[in-house]
């Protein structure tokens, strides 16, 4: 089945566009990390398993689990199957982008038959067609991808917004993403090839839905990241589909919020916060 | 001790800018795989040990380690340990790049004291600073970065030579790199960030030399990529330094076209001749 018309049909099974990032800090001064008397797959899979009624797609980022060495890409593979296992869309947010024979093998290592192998993956279109084509493949197979098109942190204009003729750069990479996806719309009117954009500009989001008509939008930026559930969805389709919205630490760290709840059931109380206020915020603007 | 000293000194101390790229292909119809007889872990050690003598640094290319899972994984951790042990430089090739906490985590993951830990890594900068200040901040560990600047590969100019006021997007990152590296220039004059530049565009090899004195170049493109040497070296300093130069299946395997020869040997003799065709592209133009 096509990714995007499953992943719609998944997000309008559940009433949810809330994803859960499975991005567990590093415990540094300035972050926090696993709690305390839990191992790092323990805490993951809980806080999976608690959310899993809330969310549509779980989106584990790689960075957390490769800092981690061997035993966290174990946790990873842990987390991916438990994803899976719960009838949960899975996303490696890898950003991964080369050129062809490696580009390939990236396209095999997250949406191949492997270990990491998740149902789309996040990719970053630097090199051109060669970086992203080895994944556009694969929507062959029922995967998806998501390009990096407009993130939202702060120094993200660098190079993102440098005009180029008359359009800032992430444009017209916007524009390519909707020209890789175009041949594979499917009955949700929705590709397979989807893009990143962070939720902190709406006003490139409207223009990003524009120019990427037939793209599932997934948002990083909600939550912690602080962007609003109505800049969140500013990139939905007039009937509010084509989005999914990211939340990692909000949701992963509820607990230090609330010492009385366990991880997973402070996760879930966040998780369920979240999924009512994009709903809402789904609604006015696109209702009738 | 500063990367960029370091690598300069081993490069003039072993007479060799050759770097071997321990790139394990995933054996599929147009790609040979691990040879007959050997595990991942023997093919990829012994073309290390094989090559040490003639070659400045090791650059494993992930994406095969990690299309291969967890035994991918631990494979990856066995050549950066032989590589330390052989005294080569390591680099990770991994083109990562995110943003905050995610960076920072990929920075420890690639240039931290855990199992993937190597001395440098390549880094895709298209979010900007924020991307890449978490790996430019362990220069004052001793590691370095190669930042993405112009790749090689046939659709590296949709995005990388965008027009933007006068100058293609390619020339703002290198810019950047310039301006990320002057900080840390060491004795050799060479920075600590240096930058990914395809061989196969030499005259691009030279603006970028205009553009970024102080970086060391890393180019990816020689051998079984189709450059030439002369193309190769094309972004030295005058005085031939700032530079190295990867290749990767033409010595993995190299095997195939000397049946006779086990793959350490035959990766060996291509090793010898690749540095040897270096220096003397080196020696013309920088002579004297």
């Amino acid at each position: 089945m096509n990714f995007a018309d499953r992943l719609a049909a998944e997000s309008r099974r559940k009433h949810s566009i809330a994803i859960l990032g499975v991005d567990p800090q590093l415990g540094t001064a300035t972050s926090a990390g696993v709690p305390k008397g839990y191992t790092l797959v323990r805490f993951c899979c809980e806080i999976v398993e608690a959310c899993a009624p809330e969310i549509v797609a779980v989106k584990p980022q790689l960075a957390f689990y490769e800092a981690r060495g061997i035993e966290g890409m174990r946790a990873l593979v842990e987390v991916i199957k438990l994803g899976k296992r719960l009838g949960l869309i899975t996303i490696a947010d890898a950003k991964r982008g080369d050129i062809g024979t490696t580009s390939a093998a990236y396209a095999e290592a997250y949406l191949g038959s492997g270990d990491f192998s998740c149902d789309a993956v996040t990719v970053n279109a630097y090199q051109g067609s060669d970086a992203t084509l080895p994944f556009v493949m694969r929507v062959c197979d029922g995967r998806g991808l998501f390009v990096l098109v407009r993130t939202s942190n702060p120094s993200s204009g660098e190079f993102q917004d440098v005009p180029t003729e008359g359009r800032p750069m992430w444009e017209v990479i916007a524009a390519r993403v909707n020209g890789w996806g175009g041949d594979f719309v499917g009955e949700s009117g929705l590709s397979p090839v989807g893009a990143v954009l962070g939720a902190t500009y709406p006003l490139h989001a409207r223009r990003a839905r524009e120019l990427m008509p037939h793209a599932t939008i997934l948002v990083p930026g909600y939550g912690a990241q602080g962007a609003s559930a109505v800049d969140a969805v500013a990139a939905a389709r007039s009937d509010g589909s084509g989005i999914i919205v990211n939340s990692s630490r909000a949701l992963m760290y509820a607990y230090l919020k609330n010492p009385a709840l366990k991880p997973g059931e402070a996760a879930l109380e966040a998780a369920r916060k979240m999924r009512t206020e994009l709903n809402a915020a789904l609604t006015p603007a696109h209702a009738a």
